[in-house]
């Protein structure tokens, strides 16, 4: 079992589908327009988004899609034309060759996409080694190959901006939770600036210089640099030329000629959508979704993708751009399907923008996919006794005004107490979808480690 | 909500992707080929071979994949070049317009594919109504548009012939549960032939004249056509000129001057793999499936799927085929992981002998999908105590000599006795895979209904 892959330009797995001179002629909604042609050797990506559903398996975008559009609905996500599975195993501690884990975490899948390797799970774009706490090899991630061919790059995101998703792409470290200068002190002492190492999560990101940073996790940048020291990673980000933002307001206004920074919340930013946590049996009362948690101070995913967009284009050699849904992931983990739901709709919000901005310039590929699947899924409303799930239910009234019960049960055990705790992922393989030059790409079934090649557009060029 | 969808000739939901001529030169598995044109006004397809995996979502896929090929390892499914996700969604009893059911079972989901048209739960190929027990109006399925084009018809499942599946193609009925004269007596007792209707699953099956009919379910066919008399449905078909063969042998010997009737089992076929019922907790020690389970008596799906094609080629007409993977779901019903994998390899190898056929055969249409999503889960090997999921767990040693957990949870309720009992249906999209003239209908986000019209191929041009 290799764990790095043979990335062909346009990727395909074992067995994958490799499709030559397909041009394609699309109507959408409507509109008709044209992708330049997927041969391999014509026309490759110059700009590139790249938004990640933390957790967004097919059972999410199912539930996302009903309760919001109705059984009839669509999502913007449905609307790119090439589609296909992917999966997603990482491997476990060991040594070469590594074995399989079928039920990965978001670093190890993380640093599947942004460099092309299977790792072990936590690990930031560093190979797998004998034990968690063993650094592996650093791995050349995606944004590192952008940037190397000139491209502007931004990584944006709901989460902390040093959480597995946006850290895999401006970051390497044994461990995901070494995010903060004091985390790192702590849990990867061997890889610490004062030990000679690239530092934390907050540091490599500053010393990538990535040109839009926006997430949550400002009080892991407001660790000090050193211990008991009083400089922490902002200070030290503003010092290598970073214009800092801490709400929307402020980061509508900033402007393109130095690179942003914005740290909106302390930890991970506020859901858009809140609802009761699922309870067992029968499960919560119907009811609709409060979908206004979000303060306004905190920009949403689409407005920040709007910015990120806006300070990004019209640079020569084009841009990499990721945007992370991540709270699908965690609200699924906290069995709360209102939170779930209303980050895959605010995820599919940023994926409309992604998606104008790909009309207008045909020359940028837009891929949407998931990192693992997880444990929401949608059964019926069981009145039998013994029918019920065996986990925690909530039940929903949709946009068709019906009941749609979704239910969490990987996570409980015999003794399943009452308020449920954190949900598992699963191992389902996640879907993919993909618009403009290389998207085909896609089709069929591939493995997550192929979006490496394909990630990297026109970057292979240089 | 309209219960029958506009259905143009290669089919496109709601915001769904048509592609306009797009020619594609394959290379799958390093071979090259081309498929004609797939413009909705060229070449259709002139053979279809539907093969529907009962319960076969994108969970119950990656687990048969990791259990039998090992994480890198490659299914046929895989092979099929064009991929996309299908909503599988129902209506409720009541009055138009119909309210959506999220969680289906396989009757009104297969009325969905077979005619293009929502229905309720329970009911085959006929229309909603305000109960269960009022009859709706029959749609015309595209097995029948089939035999109007004068095209060669086999209907194949490792079920009863008279299961939901099969049946949609064949008949039109309220209840599913009507497959044979005496269950049409007692449960659909107004469209008996008695009662001047078309008479139970099984008595519609043979007046359809369907050329092919292989499976299980011979005790339906053995019930008397009119209440407590001798001649059984068996002996109409033979009257009816079907010749009938009841083992593996006798369908081999068959020949192709007359229709053939082969009913393998009096209930459904036996599985090819088996292995314990999932266990709460930990659940069940790790273990290989046993893979001998079906009798040598019996013929696989794949040898059916063979013998069908073997009598249906060569007309000028050409054919329509269905193919079940039945058990997937009756296994994943019963929460026992090695029979639902046991059964998805063995429909895979059905597929591969589609996709033979369909390589020497370019003007044929091989459509695979799933009618609804089912419970099993691949989650992690928890050891933490309130890890493990609630819900009933095996543990399966794969390919690669590593354990997988499967778990299912989606039925059990708050007493959660220790057998489980029938797990739910799940309401996520399903995969769907197609090659061949319209393949590329399937790519993005359609509902189960479209199917209709991509699987009529070249029969709506008579």
């Amino acid at each position: 079992m290799s764990i790095r892959k043979r990335v062909p330009a346009v990727a395909g797995g074992l067995g994958a589908v490799v499709l030559l001179g397909l041009a394609a002629n699309f109507a959408i909604g409507g509109q008709h327009y044209n992708t330049p042609s997927h041969s391999q050797k014509s026309a490759k990506a110059h700009n590139v988004i790249m938004l990640l559903g933390d957790g967004m398996g097919v059972s999410e975008v199912t539930a996302a899609r009903y309760y919001q559009y109705g059984a009839d609905g669509r999502m913007n996500m449905d609307k790119l034309p090439f589609t296909g599975f992917q999966t997603t195993w990482s491997v476990k501690p060991g040594f070469a060759p590594y074995k399989p884990d079928y039920d990965p975490d978001s670093a190890s899948t993380g640093t599947m996409w942004a460099t092309g390797a299977k790792t072990i799970d936590e690990r930031i774009s560093q190979g797998p080694s004998s034990a968690d706490t063993v650094p592996g090899d650093n791995l050349e991630t995606v944004l590192e190959v952008a940037r190397k061919a000139g491209k502007k790059t931004g990584n944006v995101t709901t989460a902390e901006l040093t959480d597995a998703t946006p850290a895999v792409l401006d970051s390497h470290i044994s461990l995901r939770g070494c995010q903060g200068p004091n985390d790192a002190r702590a849990t990867c002492p061997l890889e610490t600036k004062a030990a000679g190492g690239p530092g934390s999560i907050t540091e490599q990101t500053i010393d990538h210089k990535v040109d839009v940073l926006l997430g949550g996790g400002r009080a892991r940048f407001e660790q000090p640099l050193v211990a008991g020291g009083t400089t922490n990673v902002v200070d030290y980000a503003k010092a290598k030329g970073y214009q800092y933002v801490t709400d929307a307001t402020s980061m509508e206004a900033a402007k393109s000629n130095k690179p942003l920074l914005g740290l909106f919340t302390p930890v991970n930013m506020t859901t858009e959508w809140s609802g009761p946590v699922a309870l067992q049996g029968d499960g919560t009362p119907p009811q609709r979704c409060v979908t206004t948690n979000r303060p306004p101070a905190e920009p949403s995913l689409a407005a920040m993708t709007t910015k990120a967009l806006s300070l990004l284009q019209g640079d020569k050699d084009g841009f990499f751009l990721q945007v992370e849904g991540a709270s699908i992931d965690k609200q699924d983990h906290a069995a709360n399907a209102c939170a779930q739901i209303g980050e895959t709709v605010a995820f599919d919000k940023a994926i409309a923008i992604a998606l104008d901005y790909q009309r207008k310039h045909p020359d940028t590929l837009v891929v949407v996919t998931a990192d693992h699947s997880h444990t929401s899924q949608i059964v019926g409303e069981d009145t039998t006794g013994n029918g019920n799930p065996t986990g925690y239910s909530n039940n929903l009234i949709t946009a068709d005004d019906q009941v749609m019960r979704v239910t969490y049960g990987t996570a409980g055990g015999t003794a399943r107490p009452t308020a449920p705790p954190s949900q598992q992922h699963t191992g389902a393989a996640v879907p993919v979808m993909a618009i403009g030059p290389g998207a085909s790409a896609v089709l069929g079934t591939t493995d997550h480690t192929d979006l490496f090649g394909l990630l990297q557009g026109d970057a292979l060029r240089h």
